[in-house]
C-alpha cells in the first residue's frame, strides 16, 4: 500500500486573489507581520499495491489533480506496509 | 523572514465528498488502484521577523485559517535569510 502526498501550487507568475483575500484578513486581526500569502491544495491518496506508482501518480496529477497552465505539483510517495 | 508552510486536512471522522469525486473520476481515467483520496489545503505564508512567531502562527491557524471543528492543521516554519 501507498499514501501519497500531493502539493499544488498556483505558479509564482499567477495572481492569488484568494490568497490576498487571507493577507488582508490576517491585517484586518493586527497579524501584521504577514507580507504574502499563496494558497494551494494538499492531497493525500492511498494506493493498493500497483507497479510504476511514480509514473502513475505524476499522470493522475498533470490530467486531473493539477492545472498545470497555471499551477505546480510535487507529490511525496511513502509505501505503507499494513500492521 | 519566515516562509511558514500551512497545511489544513479534514479531520478523519468527516466525510470528505471532494475527495470521493476525485476518486471516482480517477477510476474513470481507469486508475483503479487509487483506494482514499482526502483533499486538503495548503498554504505558504511569508512573514517578516517579528517575535513569537509559533504563537502567532498558531492563532491565525485557529482563528482564520483552519475551522478547527471539522479541520486538523499543522506547520512549518523555516527562517530565511535574504540574501
Amino acid at each position: 500500500m501507498y499514501k501519497v502526498k500531493v502539493y499544488v501550487t498556483l505558479r509564482e507568475s499567477v495572481l492569488d486573489p484568494q490568497g490576498g483575500a487571507v493577507k488582508r484578513a490576517l491585517h484586518t486581526m493586527n497579524y501584521s507581520e504577514v507580507e504574502e500569502v499563496r494558497i494551494g491544495k494538499y492531497m493525500e491518496l492511498t494506493l493498493t499495491n500497483t507497479d510504476d506508482v511514480e509514473k502513475r501518480i505524476d499522470e493522475m496529477c498533470s490530467k486531473l489533480l493539477a492545472n498545470t497552465v497555471i499551477e505546480d505539483y510535487r507529490y511525496e510517495i511513502e509505501e505503507v506496509v499494513p500492521s
